[in-house]
């Protein structure tokens, strides 16, 4: 439950984790669309909600590590304005349901930093990401916003990592409501994947039922049956036969936790013979990687394991060929599989992004690799019970990137370019879950989205 | 038809209107939900659409009235992301179908601003409305932020009304399209204005609808059975039978074109009789509203009437008593209808509200009206053919004003605030229209959404 106790025990944590200064949490103000006015719907930052819960605009908290003083600043609504948005709670109630009993206007927010800074005391922040937020920083700090990320605390942010990273049971519970919905608009994809069908139509519709349970997309959906361009948010085909269409798409539940499922599907409802050939590798990848997920292991192991059994598939059907570790070594699967396993997955889809990757998914003992495809793994680190993390490997077939291979000649001990003609038109394929890294092993969150050929295909077909 | 002679012309238009000096026109970039590369539904800048016509990210217009030269600054992709993108148009093709055949890096705008300072010559900005593009006229004009407003150039601000203001034929046709998103829009939502429905289901459908038309919503959606509270974002509740689901919800089109519409419906589909007493006169005051519009009339005197159709009708019913004109000349009908009577539609819902809503709705010869209720009307000078505005008048019984104006004793001599107490559960009642000024009149936009009570309680019933 997330109750006062949860909020007091995490800032509890923070404190001890540093040493001294204060921290400063900023929260998010509302993005105007195209006038003041007219915002996007409010998203609170999620290391501000984390720790202080509230999800409301204009808010910042400041936590003295020394002396204990925990502040929220914010403005309570003027009385005229409850003419206008009815009767509202005060921000002293709010705060206190977070456990929080001291509360002042925002602007004293400026004299309390103000004289912090006058005492040289350490102020502890964290990059910013909304422009709103550097122009704060600027004004309170008089840090120019172009070199705000370079003076964040290191401190803070490993501090706030190692804190997210490890998920609470009231944490599990509520990302299982995301999955939940992302199951629904999974299956509603799959459904409406028909020859014809305008790809918008279908993103819109499973938006459409994200909102309507009260979430909202945890990112901008990826729907198109051009699934091997990566970077894809044009929604703008009409469906063929033939043609595979890969939707990656996930909830964020009301308090903000996220699911970020995949899924392909043959438009129509029947997977070629070609298709289900790569499809059953990058299922056997998915399915391998669950199986060794645990505690203990690094995630880069796992990452190198599916890029493996891609790399055997492939080999088998005659696209790759020479030894199996050997091809892996040299980063020949990547051709196919450019990307990363899976990434962390919490309070936000890609789990503190804004702190910096490579704080989030390694650590002194795991090291990112620096070669083309696992360059792109955002998790590599060894993991922990409570990790929620996604698994989701893929096989693509890029024309621009297999014609720069060709002629380039990278890898052509492993890459039979010849036979990889035919496929020029094949699309891409992914399969994702999102997994709790348990005592023993891992647990798949959420009821499977349908996954095998024959569940996929039932699906479609009704 | 939006091609290239639409906005060559409307740019020369604009260069006719300035004297002297560069005009710079920003557009937007992305803006970012919880982490830099998880990013909020693009919206470009309508200004910048409106000269420009690309909606694309971060590109600036920079048209130099002098020697009449046009370009875009911005960047094409780079080669290597051609991989992740797949293949893209460039920036020169892009500009050339808006009839631009300057283009050049964005890096070099800060050049080109930097030589026109140091020529002394005048840069015509527009107020910005986004953080992101405030931290840019920091650094290319060297203008803190909050005095960017204050720096924002007049001449260019009334010439871009001046135009914006008169739509021309493809822009109504695109308005109109987006009338047709927002007809289905309010028509599922009647229809699902039943007894245990949750607000946000319904919030959720229709802009779902939206989504997979194509559209987004033109702004967040307004959709409660509290309808007397204005500013009401709150999609909490579940619909009571006896209540009004009071909607305000209109769509934009992927060229940026808005509509926006209100109804008023009875949960389960019958109104009471006392609900349908008060709903007549709203009706009454849109229709009669929509009689009076036409060339040379100002919204003021048109708003004015229809707060005395309001007035008139509460005085019937025994709420309100004294003369009319009188009741509306001491601004008594503000208790009941206490904003304005529309605003112009366009690029925006509120169009230009972004420019100033003095300039948009306002001139030399009508000035604003200081008076509750009165003063919140953002469109109050003479109409000409071509504008396109809302009509929107509003009975609600907000039981903060009430009891604010019954404890004050403001306008008892024309209000019975003892009859008033049986209306303390009311709600509200809003009709939204959506109207082109032509050369005799007005005309409705789009097709009508259901609006008599007979229309109403037939849809809801289905
Ligand atoms: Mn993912
Ligand atoms: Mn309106």
């Amino acid at each position: 439950m997330f109750d006062q106790k949860i909020y007091t025990e995490r800032r509890k944590k923070l404190k001890q984790k540093l040493g001294n200064g204060l921290i400063l949490l900023l929260g998010n103000v509302d993005s105007p669309m195209n006038y003041p006015a007219n915002t996007f719907h409010f998203r609170q930052d999620s290391t501000f909600l984390y720790f202080f819960g509230l999800g409301f605009q204009r808010l910042a908290g400041v936590i003295d590590v020394e002396s204990g003083d925990e502040i929220i600043f914010g403005d309570d609504v003027d009385i005229e304005d409850i003419i206008w948005m009815g009767p509202q709670v005060s921000l002293q109630e709010k705060a206190a349901k977070v456990g929080i009993t001291q509360t002042a206007p925002y602007s004293q927010l400026f004299d309390a930093i103000n004289q912090a800074i006058r005492q040289g005391r350490k102020i502890h922040f964290l990059p910013p990401y909304r422009a709103e937020n550097k122009l704060l920083l600027q004004e309170l700090l008089g840090i120019h916003a172009q070199k705000q990320k370079e003076y964040a605390s290191l401190e803070l942010i490993k501090a706030v990592i190692a804190l997210r990273s490890v998920k609470e049971a009231c944490e599990i519970e509520e990302i299982k409501k995301a999955c939940a919905t992302g199951y629904q608009m999974h299956v509603t994809a799959m459904k409406m994947a028909q020859p014809g069908a305008w790809e918008q139509t279908i993103a819109g519709t499973i938006e459409g039922i994200s909102l309507a349970n009260g979430s909202v997309p945890s990112f901008p959906i990826i729907l198109s049956q051009n699934g091997e361009t990566l970077h894809n948010h044009d929604h703008s085909n009409y469906l063929k036969k033939g043609k595979l269409l890969l939707v990656d798409a996930g909830a964020e539940t009301s308090l903000r936790y996220a699911s970020d499922f995949t899924r392909t599907t043959p438009v129509g409802g029947t997977f070629t013979q070609k298709q289900r050939e790569i499809y059953e590798i990058v299922l056997a990848a998915n399915n391998r990687a669950a199986e060794l997920t645990r505690p203990g292991v690094t995630y880069l192991s796992v990452h190198l394991e599916a890029a493996r059994v891609i790399t055997a598939g492939l080999k088998a059907l005659g696209l790759m060929k020479g030894d199996v570790d050997e091809a892996v070594r040299n980063g020949a699967h990547a051709l196919f599989f450019p990307h990363g396993l899976g990434h962390m997955m919490g309070l936000d889809v890609h789990d503190m992004e804004d702190l910096g990757q490579i704080y989030v998914g390694y650590d002194d003992e795991t090291r990112p690799v620096d070669q083309f495809g696992t360059a792109y793994l955002r998790l590599g680190k060894k993991l922990e019970p409570g990790f929620v993390i996604t698994n989701e490997p893929g096989i693509y077939f890029i024309p621009a990137l297999i014609d720069k291979w060709k002629h380039e000649k990278i890898n052509t001990d492993f890459i039979d370019f010849g036979r990889l003609e035919s496929y020029s038109d094949f699309g891409g394929i992914r399969l994702e879950d999102d997994l709790l890294v348990t005592a023993a092993g891992s647990e798949l969150l959420g009821q499977r989205v349908p996954i095998t050929p024959e569940e996929v295909e039932a699906t479609v077909k009704g």
